[in-house]
């Protein structure tokens, strides 16, 4: 079972790097790819890796990873300076929703891509919203984050015609445990065109960001070029 | 099994009258309690009375049953004469909602309780709620009756204080099909204090307002009689 | 992410001030906003306050918050006298649910209401119930807390005409596992005009229990001003 | 495909006889399986037999069937007298459960028992079980018939010694919408030793009744033979 | 919130003791408790008592405690001499359903009744049980308990008219994590006349019993006084 | 959207035929695909072809269709000649299954499979399965299909060491409605070695069967040509 | 109960036109909507407008409406003409998901946007879909649409980077009853950055993929005004 | 309770030995199997052997059991040299699903089969796929193992003819938590004839591989003796 396969070619394909899914892998797992990743001079983002399996690597591996214990995310192998203005606003309900936006903020970085990260704009407070609804329109794409309930997203997609991404979080206790009811909410979302990720998925969001954004960047490009 | 037992006693009791669930009742079933509330010259409030079922009764009994499509109610043997200001405020997110509402609104009349209705507030237009927000602001109870991702109860509950109760209805489909999505986000809504019905229950909600009004009744009274 | 955004609005705006939520949030969270009501001279009600995230706080907080174990809440910067009578009666079906009757009477004695709390009256020994009955009427607002099978609100509310709010709890196994039994349960129950909480939600329970309150206080000042 | 395999056999195995579970069977099985029984001289209880089913089969096997519209039973081939007592008592919280409860009288008969029918003893109005305590305490075996929540049970458990079995039905909606809800409660009640059958299963409880009624006539047999 | 209420009338009310259910009980309250009974000299079956709560509880009350690790049970002050020949079979499928045997087992042991332990015998190998028939037959009370598929009962229900009653075990993984698959199984069975208890719930098996055995008591006592 | 494609090559590619899966379908679509078959003189198993889309493209093409109506099936364009005796045995609890069991059947037959069908061998009567055990063993592959509680499958697979395909049906009601509990059974199992199709579905079996049946002739050949 | 309310301003908010929701609504109310549309001069696409439903509304409004069985929509008060190249790729599974993939056309078409429909590309017959996908390649947003194990959308994901929205349909039976098991399956989806709709929802990754164009619109326009 | 009861008669009636589920049994229980098995001569293989109970046998069984923490199994008493070509593929899509993987590989070592083992084939990097599947085509028996959205069985099932048998894993969260959507997906293939295991069962997959390769040494046997 040493035949570890990594999808080296997926940045040419689509465009996005494969990033490491941790969880449910041994430190041993986790060891093998990073020293293939050496081997072949890669840098990844590495998601879902838990305190546990961090100190587990710490020892041979700790300096060459970039951890974040809130996302539990690491970066291996890379420095990236972000230029330019932010094109992705990161909005959460709740602090408790911070980890989630943390990963995706997190990933886009790694992408190159600056962010505007907003916290507690929950709509039980609908003023804390409202007072940051200029801001939030200014970016292109909207990444909404809440658990619980989820309504926030529902009063943002009637607010904005911005490109608008749903994740649900796990927050929340009794029948929100586990995100089932933030997921559900956001699905019956009454404003349109919002579609979702899984729970907690912070770092799809960001996948799904970078989607547009690389369609935002060939279209102007083509306008550039001398089509439009 | 001819032994129908009715609950007589119930208004002297708690103050409500029992109503006639007709839901999984034959129509032999509800001749018989129509015949029997004759006798004992009651009145009854029957809910969930199908179309089918009401056909079923209309030879006999049509006469005497004032019945409604909408929320599938009738009002037996009683006629009552609204008087003063409304204190309860319906409050539905889309006009699919409607019938849940009206099931609530024939309950609360039946008791002799005045009601206002507002349809189509819903939190993807926020405009609308805004614009009825003082109006419905002036009612003791409120009534938030709501499908799909029901946030229109959160939203209202961070801008009121009132007694608030939620109503999730079953519109909806995929993961909304029959309400557990409404429910599920109203039980976890960010806002303070909103107890919530079951599903399309807008019979209880009405019987819950009654309980507020019956209180506040007492809490008046005790006033005018040298209390407080 | 330093922008920890909270709603000092919100005791102007509805009559009930935010409680701080714990689950999910870091301790450095919790600190952030700690020193942010120490900032703004506010009063806090923590809920969800964890033992382990307690024992992070402690240190630095702990002087300054009072909290309570069995309810996992915290009261900081604020020392309330409870006078008048109990105008909320807490009545749980048995020991196991504990917790969240103490947690809805800390909420309710943080917004300055004294309670009269009645444990182990499940309907499995209904005498229990049937001799604390008349005590418990004399509270305008009945909070009714219950786990697994949660038939005690259903007899209760057959029994009274008060408000009545139900709150399932997580007390069981197997079907009963998390509270699921209980919650289902009592949206169902046949007893007319018990609206529901989600599972465990004491604190919920007892911001309905004050919107009830301050509206009796208004009806009754309405009559004293020369209303009704 | 022809090979229908009957279990003519059960009666002298275990004291049950054998009952066609018609649900999902075509009218040409059910033809072939009577045409089998005639011929074998044996009688059936036939169960979950649908108006149309039925329908179907009267042409030719109508004046052979003994058809109950409510329950959705034919008897085949058999006239029993009741004698003796009732030994079995049956009880419903309302009469939307009746038909499970006819289900139940009628396998009962079948089997040659008598039974009491009593309905509408939900605890939302707990004097009318109350007033039939007594009567019920005199059979050695209660089936406790009841959805929505289904509180009866637990009250009439924690009154009584008797051998009691619970039968959810599927009366309700929304989250009791198909009898779950009633399930749980029941087996999560808190009267202590009350098994529970499947949802809307009265054919079963008569025959887990029939178990206990077949153990006591045989304890009643070894004493007058000289045992006890 | 000291007013802890033990149901002592039981006993004489339905022939049952009350047992105290330790899951979600501090400590302090199982203190509570057990000096209340010492004071009553009362004794008691404490189920679900934890190893964490009953180190808890040694230090003080550990002597006058038996604890039994495998199924979490104490007894509290009685000691009981079995006699007599066992009339309840006690027959898992296997030895990972030990715990719930032995629950049931202790429950029965406490009320005085002896019973018979058969573990090993699921279905997948079937001589096993093939092998034990004729034993299990022998006495009038048959407990079953299964996880996973839970098809023991089935084939057991088919081959004997003994009482019956399924304890479905949370034995097992994936869909068969926590129970439910077993639960629902044995609702589902084809075997007639099979009630079934909630998820791991031996003591509640154990009280159906000794409703059954009272009856059987009853009945031939009955006989001996002339009857019958 | 004219583009109906069909996969004509997967014959080639895997040695299973396309069948038409028609739930869903218009009676166009219907149209549109057998117009294709007949110009690419090909022949189809149709699925899931319910009596209504049966009866819409009857008078074009109801004399090209050999429709089934218990299965639901139609064969279109072929007519197999079953040789060599039965490899596959179809094995059903009840009378009930017989739809799944048909469409396994025909799948086969459709396939130049001949099968053995055995009805009614449900374990509750357990004799009817031992009787036929011999019979059944002389198949190297056994399809089992049942529903409620499918305990049968377990009780073969702890009897025969065939290969063994289980079929979950949904014949049942409360909580066994829709086949989950029989799935969850089958899932379950404690017999090893029995992998289970999804809910009623025959022909993925038939189609499974046929992957086997391929394998043993592979096996059978290469011995002929000198392997093994 | 007549004040039904739409959200006219929606436009010009977010760029975005409310759509009448159809399902739960009563002809009448319909009639009402359609009745103030035209008052105020608007046109409208209502979705979920059932068969029944638009034969009630025929008699009056039918030569108003452009009505298409298969998605359930109708176009009222307004004729686009489609111009330029499809920007949306809109690629079904199978051809059982066309009425899904219907509704987004029809939705896209309504807002001017032409679009590209591929038909019966799911992954079992995986050469379909590598076919076609230099042609799905060159829209800059793609839909797939997807049915029971809905594997097409991760195959797709992993071979493109174009913006890519999944729609999770109905299609199915069993455990894929109702979409479950599609939806769950795309917002688990191993490719990265694939946002989900709900069950059905052709109509919301319509405008999802409307909100998508009009960023694409901006950044073009902006690099022609100067920008980039 | 002592009655521990092994199958020891299993191999001799269906080719396969019991293994033991080591789940929820006590180290003590395991101990007197082990003593048992001693006693008997007899081999076993351990499953869901956890480093807890691992760690509680090792003192004493420590040197007898050859334990492997990735796949938590053991075998006992039994070393099993592998000869042969491997018939076996063992497939997984991702590295963290390995665990399942290498029970399913022991399980046949232990039978002694040996397998290939091919990991990282998840179809999100399709390439991966196609560049092992003529290796994969070689052996007759494949196994697909695969979580979170498990789209890898049907894209398999539908490029290879082979017998495919599919085990979902507990890889994933938020829906995809515990496996319920990787097997819902399996179960409802569009490829053909994919059956399924359990969530997590490779030790049930290995088993059903062995019932294929016993079904295929008797078709070859039976050639070389004259059939065929």
């Amino acid at each position: 079972m040493s035949d570890v396969k990594l999808d080296f070619g997926r940045p040419d394909r689509i465009g996005l790097e494969e990033a490491i899914f941790c969880q449910g892998k041994t430190v041993q797992h986790l060891a093998t790819i990073l020293s293939l990743a050496t081997k072949e001079r890669r840098s990844f983002l590495l998601t879902r890796l838990s305190a546990d399996q961090y100190a587990g690597l710490q020892p041979e591996w700790g300096a060459a990873l970039d951890y974040d214990t809130l996302s539990r995310t690491a970066v291996f192998g890379k420095t990236v300076a972000l230029t330019g203005p932010a094109r992705v606003a990161l909005v959460a309900a709740g602090t408790s929703d911070a980890h989630v936006l943390r990963e995706a903020e997190r990933a886009l970085a790694y992408a190159g891509e600056a962010t505007t990260c907003i916290l507690d704009v929950g709509v039980a407070g609908l003023w804390r919203l409202q007072e940051r609804l200029e801001e939030i329109r200014r970016h292109p794409v909207v990444i909404a984050v809440a658990g619980m309930d989820a309504a926030m997203p529902t009063v943002l997609g009637g607010l904005l015609g911005n490109v608008l991404i749903g994740v649900p979080t796990s927050t929340g206790y009794g029948v929100a445990t586990g995100g089932q009811a933030a997921l559900h909410a956001m699905l019956s979302s009454c404003a349109p065109g919002v579609p979702v990720m899984n729970i907690d998925n912070g770092y799809g969001a960001a996948c799904a960001a970078l989607r547009v954004l690389r369609a935002l960047d060939t279209a102007a490009k083509a306008v550039r070029h001398g089509g439009g």
